[in-house]
C-alpha cells in the first residue's frame, strides 16, 4: 500500500453495519462516509472549483474515458496533473474507463488483451487494456485510481456475467503488476450483478490482492432499487474492515443510506448534478421541479431547512424564472443546491453515526425521500 | 429630483473632461466613471449576484422589455421589486425598452401614442408608451430609470432622425409627468444620430426637462468608432455639469475611455459578457481568442497582469478545455474574466483621472487596445 495512503475506522453504529473513517491522502483527508461529485471532463458541470471547495467538498471524481480523448492525458500530465490542471488542491478520484468504454463508445471489440473501440466524438480507433488504464491514470495524478474491469449489461446471461468475473479477475492482476505503487492508491472493483453467490466468489477473488480499497461496480445498471440494496447488504460486509468500501456510481439519498448502513464509506453518482441542470432539486421533505407554475410567485427558498447560499439566498419564483428563461446561472444555482444536499446529507449521516443512531436516521431519510428515486441507469456513470 | 438621489463630482483631469463622482442611491453609492454590466433578464449571463459582488460592481442594469415579457413586471412587484427578487442589494438601473422594441420586437407600428408590437417570444401584441415604461420601471424599482424614446437606424435620412427626435421630446414630456418622482431616478435621454447640429438641439430640448441625470442613445449603432468618438466629443460636453452623463450601450475600453475624456460618467454594454461567452477574452495586451489550438497546452493565466479570480487559479490550456468540450463552467469564468477587466478599466481610470493624468492613461489603453475594438451591431444592447 501506498505510504501517503492510508484509511482508518474512526467509529462504528452498534445498530448497524455504518461505520465513519477519514481517507489520508497526499491531497487532504476525507470524512468518510463520502460523496464525491463527478467531474467527467475535469469539472463538475456548471459550478466552479470556488464553489466546490464552499461547499466542502472533499474529493471529486474524474473519467478517464473522457479525459484520455479530451484533452489527452499527456496534455495533462505535461501541464502538472489533473490537480493542477483543474486547480482543485484536494483529493481526486479517476475511474478506469471500463463503465463508460462499454456504454459509450461507438463500437468496441472486447478480448483478453483489452478493449479496442471507437470514441464517441470521432469515431477514432483506441485501445484500452489493464495497462494502459492504470498509465493514463497515473500520469493524471489522481489520489485514486481504479482498476480496470468488465461491466457486462444489467441483463446478461449468468455465463456473460461468469466470464466477465473471469475477465475483470486477470485485468486486476494485470492492473495490480501495472501499478507503480506511487502516490496513486490503487482500488480492486467486484463485480458479479445481482447474483450474491457470484458477487461472493468475485470478493475473494478480488481481495486477494492486497489493495488500498475495494469497490463494487455494476449496481445501479437499470435494477429495481431494492434488489441493488438487498444485494449490497450482503456484499459489502465481505469486504477487508479495515480498507475503504466504495459503492460505485449510486445513487439516489435512499441508496445511499441504505449502502452506509451496510458499511459502505465512498459513493459518486452524477444525479445530483444532472438532476439539477434538469430542474429537478432535491429538498428535506421530497423533489421539486423548478418549472412548475406552482413556484412562479413564490418568494420562499427552495427548502426552508436547507442552509445552501441559494436557499439563503434566492427564491423558488427567481429560480424558476431563470430555469425557464434557460439562463446559464440556473444551472449553476440549482447544482450548488443539489451538491449541498448531497454533501450535507454525509454530514449528517457522520454525525448519526458518531451519536450512535444510524438506523433513525436511516428510517428519517427513507420517510422523506420515500422508498426509491427516481430511475437510474447505465447514462449516470457519465455525467 | 428625488431625495434619494444625488451625485457629487468630486474631481476634475485638467487636461481632459474627464471627472471622477459619486452616484447616491437608495442602494448604495457608485463611484463614476462607471461600468454596468448588464443583466437583461434579472441576471448577467452566466455569472452570480455572489460573483457580481466579488467582482465589485455596484450596479447592475434590466431590460424592461425583456422583463415585461418574462417575467412580468406584475411578478416582480408582487416579490418586491427587481432588487429583491434577483437578491442585488446594490443599484439597478432598468432602460425604457425603446431600443428593444425597435431592435427586436417582431413587428411593430409606431404612433404619437407609443409603439404597438409583437413579442419576439410568442407573437402577442403589446403595447408600450411612455406612461407604460414609467409604469413598469417603478414597478420593477430600479434606482434609475430611463424615459422611452424613438430610437431611429443609424442608417435613417435625416428627416426621419428629425421626426423621432420631435417624438422623443414629446415623449419625455408624457415621461417626467408620469413620474412619480419617488425612489427611482428617471433620466432623459438625447438622439440626435452623428450630427452634431440635430444632437445640440435636441440636448437643448432635453436638458430643458429638469431630472436627475441624462444620457446619450443612438450611438453605437454601427457607425465607425472614430466617428463616435468624435461625436460624443463634442455633445457630451453639453450636457449639465452637475447631472451624470451615461451613454449608452457602449462599448470597446476604447470607447470607454475616449468618452470618459469627453465627461461621461456612465456606460453599459454587452461586450465584455457576450464577447465571454463566444471564448474572446479582453487583456492587458489586447484580445485572446481563448479557443485557439495555441493556448492548448499554455499552463499561463489569460493575462499575467490580471488580478481576477480565474487569471489567479485557472490556466488558458484549462479554459480552452472548457471552451472546447462546451462546457458550462467555461461561460461562467469567460465573463468573471471579462467583467473583471472592463471594471478594473473604470478603476484604473478613477484613479487616473484623480491623479491628474487621464490622457495618458487613455493613449496607454488604446496604444494596449487598438484604435479600434471589434465591431459593435444593433444587437450588442441585448444580452
Amino acid at each position: 500500500m501506498s505510504a501517503s495512503f492510508r484509511f482508518e475506522v474512526l467509529q462504528k453504529d452498534t445498530g448497524t453495519g455504518a461505520r465513519c473513517g477519514r481517507l489520508h491522502t497526499p491531497h487532504g483527508t476525507v470524512e468518510t462516509p463520502v460523496f464525491m461529485p463527478v467531474g467527467t471532463l475535469g469539472t463538475v458541470k456548471a459550478v466552479g472549483q470556488d464553489d466546490l471547495q464552499a461547499l466542502g467538498a472533499e474529493v471529486l471524481l474524474g473519467n478517464t474515458y473522457h479525459l484520455m480523448l479530451r484533452p489527452g492525458e499527456d496534455l495533462i500530465r505535461s501541464l502538472g496533473g489533473l490537480h493542477r490542471f483543474m486547480a482543485w488542491p484536494r483529493a481526486l478520484l479517476t475511474d478506469s474507463g471500463g463503465f463508460q468504454v462499454f456504454s459509450l463508445a461507438k463500437a468496441r471489440k472486447v478480448s483478453d488483451q483489452g478493449v479496442l473501440f471507437q470514441s464517441h466524438l470521432d469515431g477514432s480507433p483506441q485501445l484500452l487494456t489493464p495497462e494502459r488504464s492504470i498509465a493514463i491514470q497515473e500520469a493524471l495524478g489522481a489520489d485514486i485510481i481504479m482498476a480496470f474491469d468488465e461491466c457486462p449489461p444489467s441483463t446478461a446471461d449468468r455465463a456473460v456475467v461468469e466470464q466477465a468475473l473471469v475477465r475483470t479477475t486477470a485485468w486486476l492482476h494485470r492492473c495490480a503488476a501495472a501499478w507503480s505503487r506511487g502516490p496513486n492508491a490503487l482500488f480492486g472493483i467486484v463485480q458479479g450483478g445481482l447474483d450474491v453467490g457470484l458477487r461472493r466468489r468475485h470478493v475473494e477473488e478480488v481481495c486477494a490482492v492486497e489493495l488500498p480499497g475495494y469497490a463494487l461496480g455494476g449496481y445501479s445498471v437499470g435494477e429495481a432499487p431494492e434488489r441493488m440494496h438487498a444485494s449490497v447488504a450482503q456484499v459489502a460486509p465481505l469486504l477487508p474492515a479495515d480498507r475503504p468500501r466504495y459503492l460505485m456510481g449510486v445513487g439516489t439519498p435512499v441508496d445511499l443510506v441504505q449502502a452506509m448502513a451496510a458499511g459502505v464509506d465512498m459513493f459518486d453518482c452524477v444525479l445530483p448534478t444532472r438532476c439539477a441542470r434538469n430542474g429537478l432539486l432535491f429538498t428535506s421533505t421530497g423533489r421539486l421541479v423548478i418549472r412548475n407554475a406552482a413556484y412562479a410567485r413564490d418568494g420562499g427558498p427552495v427548502d426552508a431547512l436547507c442552509s445552501c447560499y441559494v436557499c439563503r439566498t434566492y427564491s423558488r419564483a427567481y429560480l424558476r424564472h431563470l430555469f425557464s428563461t434557460r439562463e446559464v446561472l440556473a444551472l449553476r444555482l440549482n447544482t450548488l443546491h443539489n451538491l449541498h444536499h448531497y454533501l450535507e446529507l454525509m454530514r449528517s449521516a457522520r454525525a448519526a453515526i458518531a451519536a450512535q443512531r444510524f438506523a433513525a436516521f436511516a428510517a428519517d431519510v427513507v420517510a422523506r425521500e420515500g422508498p426509491a428515486g427516481p430511475e437510474t441507469d447505465e447514462g449516470l456513470a457519465e455525467d
